[in-house]
């Protein structure tokens, strides 16, 4: 986790590429690239933007050492002085992202690289698969963390974690999403994610009874204890033993926080039943959390069904986004630069209609309504066009360019900010937990409709007529 | 991806536990820990395991720094002389595992640890989430390879990955079970797979046309190109235009292997289309790779419908096992050491009976059919039983007694090897390539009916009688 140095995690084609540009002379030329992506995982409104802070470090610390020229030569298909080039490499480029935490929506660039053809071509494998990963997960969290309806949501899952860095920067990401905390400690040592835990059933079996396993539990760790209540039988050992010694040991201290664990069986029937069983004995201050293989609609069915849950732990289906598990962003040339530094914008035609990119270097504005505060549609406009929110401002569908709306008491935001100026980092990334409270702040800014886990409003991502103009000569130039 | 030390990527209750063995003196204590699954993704048949040699990796380089420490000790739960002992820490326990490649089967142990109890607490995070991703990944990769039937299949996914190890030892899980190759240059640098790629979309973008970048691609590289030819139009102008280039440039010099590749559409009909053109063009050597979100369930329906590919490349799909995100390794206590040295069983009861554990310290032997060759069954037995396969043997099945089977010309396997022995490794991790002949050869001797996608016949996993007669004894015990 120290070496930050992921170069030649690259796709091999980068390289093939980037020889070729270097022998056709394009390695000179700017070039560029979009980030963006084309479907909200599990068909929801809107996704959460995460990933930035990696993508920063990665491109901060990219050099190709000896052993990675040594590799790529043993390949025998690379030019020399293209390998003497990369000993040498750095990126000099401009990056513009969105902040993590924003709320993205399909189609509309997350980040733009404008860089040399061969530096930008070979960040695209590290660039996306950080911007996928935490995406993905940021994006999961939040709807688990809606569903819960104010409950906390613990992050679990490190174990099922699609390896290493699917643990930790996962971790990271649903803190972004709203999770409270983690049981990853490597995400607390690295990124500031609180980390917490109790006990696993392990524990319980390590001592000869339950009882004693509790006893001696709380003995350690009086403030704030869970207990683990399922090991043998939620109901007729767990809880008993759980009340008895919060009752012998915790209460004579004057400890009033503690909570229990439930981690099989029925969740809604057994929390209500805990529950009455923790309130009989007057242990009102008790709380209760609950675990095993949770996600949004789990949630959703137990909350309706009134289950008495205070907090949820959340792993697999958290730290995979197994319902939805990919999140399918892509990296795409939209404009190179000529000779006399003319931008000249390129598009990508496909039989796939929704793959056919938006062309050129572009900027994103989101308006908000003045009265409501919320945010009303996004707009892509060229690079080089300004919008003056203090006239009214008409915009429409690009997929249906009669259906137009027209702005006026509203507030424009340009949604990519600069990150990299010619190879230098330009931005701070902000605390996690600033990204944390950023996030949450910008979700309150959309519609509730947006934000409905089935059939959410689709939220308006429309292009200048400028951008829409240049768009349609491109594809009926390109388009065979 | 050089610092190999991941100590902290661990719960934190793992740190919490082993506060509270080292404060109840259980750390001297010799506990014994299984590594096992309940469940087949996807419902198939047999998981693949893999991960091993990056858990032998991280024994090697357990260490707690000075960091780690002061991490812990800022949290303030944890004892002085806790701390000092991790200072000191060191594993020192033994551990049994399966080869890598080795198909395995729900409910048997494919690693077993013997450590004192902290020592065994403090590596379960790591080892789970190492050995669940890549077998979750070794295991989907061979279903696709399997829906290919003899076809070559490339990993190529990771810009979809979870995270930089989703990528990189994704990749080398996908090999193992049967890719014959990858797109990640850093997997192919680390581990020896066989990295390739030639071209994304903006290769052909970055020149004035398709032609112009297909001819500059294959006097570059005139040894087996693949050309993208989906960028405009596949059909009218990607493959005309490879073809013309082809025979321009690569017959002239005596180039007989190059490639066209489709990435959308539909690649059943366009397959065949361009089958037909290269075809008549004489270009009977020209292959085809296909790719864009495939899977073994895709690719099972193109070769019903006879497209025409000769090479598939599988990206998200594989890399995220998307249709099956999760696997779902556990590491549960199996017995302690009392003070006299004896090993006690113990078992984890649960109100899910599917969630009941294995008691004790168990070693598993594979049955094969002497004649057949054919694996027959799994036998767990505790560790002190010997299985004498020159008389007939009879097994039962536990979940139904009476169920017996008795044989008679076979060979008995020991399937967990010893990996380490008082801390020392006693083992040799074999070349990737080794590992993934040999996973095919098992994967050989399983009868064709395990090997189903759907409704797989179920592997038999017995219990000897001494150990079925334990584990009842102890629900008898602790069954409330």
């Amino acid at each position: 986790m120290e070496e930050k140095n992921f170069s030649m995690l690259c796709d091999f084609y980068e390289f093939t590429m980037s020889n070729g540009y270097f022998k056709n002379g394009f390695y000179k030329q700017n070039v560029y690239f979009d980030v963006f992506f084309r479907k909200v995982p599990d068909n929801g409104g809107f996704a959460i933007a995460a990933g930035l802070e990696q993508v920063i470090d990665y491109i901060k610390n990219l050099r190709f050492g000896d052993s990675d020229i040594e590799f790529l030569r043993s390949k025998k298909i690379f030019d020399e002085d293209f390998l003497t080039y990369l000993k040498n490499f750095k990126f000099t480029g401009d990056i513009y992202a969105v902040p993590e935490g924003t709320p993205v929506f399909p189609n509309e660039p997350i980040m733009t690289v404008k860089a040399p053809a061969i530096e930008a071509q070979l960040i695209e494998t590290f660039v996306l698969l950080t911007f996928n990963h935490q995406t993905l997960i940021a994006t999961k969290a939040n709807r688990i963390v809606r569903s819960a309806q104010g409950r906390a949501v613990i992050e679990f899952g490190s174990r099922r974690a699609q390896g290493v860095s699917g643990a930790v920067d996962g971790a990271r990401a649903a803190y972004i999403g709203g999770c409270v905390g983690t049981a990853c400690t490597l995400t607390d040592k690295l990124y500031g994610v609180p980390a917490g835990g109790t006990m696993a059933h392990s524990w319980i079996q390590m001592f000869d009874n339950e009882y004693d396993a509790f006893k001696a539990y709380c003995e350690l760790y009086p403030d704030n204890p869970t207990l683990l209540v399922d090991t043998y039988n939620t109901l007729k050992s767990g809880v008993p033993n759980a009340i008895k010694v919060f009752k012998e040991v915790l209460l004579p201290k004057g400890k009033t926080e503690f909570s229990i664990r439930l981690d099989s069986g029925d969740i809604s029937y057994l929390s209500k039943k805990a529950r009455k069983m923790l309130d009989d004995a007057g242990l009102h201050n008790c709380k209760i959390t609950a675990s095993n293989a949770l996600d949004e609609y789990l949630i959703r069915d137990l909350m309706m069904q009134g289950a008495k849950i205070d907090t949820f732990g959340v792993g697999e289906r958290l730290i995979t986004s197994s319902s939805s598990p990919v999140f399918g962003g892509v990296y795409k040339l939209v404009a190179v630069e000529n000779e006399g530094g003319e931008i000249v914008p390129k598009i990508k035609v496909s039989e796939n209609t929704a793959k056919i990119t938006n062309p050129h270097f572009k900027k994103v504005y989101r308006y908000y309504d003045n009265e409501s505060g919320k945010a009303l549609a996004d707009e892509l406009c060229v690079y080089d066009e300004v919008v003056d929110s203090s006239k009214p401002h008409t915009i429409f569908d690009p997929n249906a360019s009669w259906k137009t709306k027209t702005l006026t008491d509203f507030t424009a935001k340009e949604l990519l900010v600069p990150i990299f100026k010619n190879g230098k980092c330009v931005y701070e990334s902000p605390s996690i937990q600033e990204i944390a409270r950023f996030c949450k702040a910008q979700i309150e800014l959309l519609w509730d409709e947006v934000k409905r886990f089935e059939n959410p409003h689709t939220y308006y991502v429309d292009l200048s007529k400028k951008l829409y103009d240049i768009k349609n000569i491109l594809l009926n130039v390109y388009g065979v």
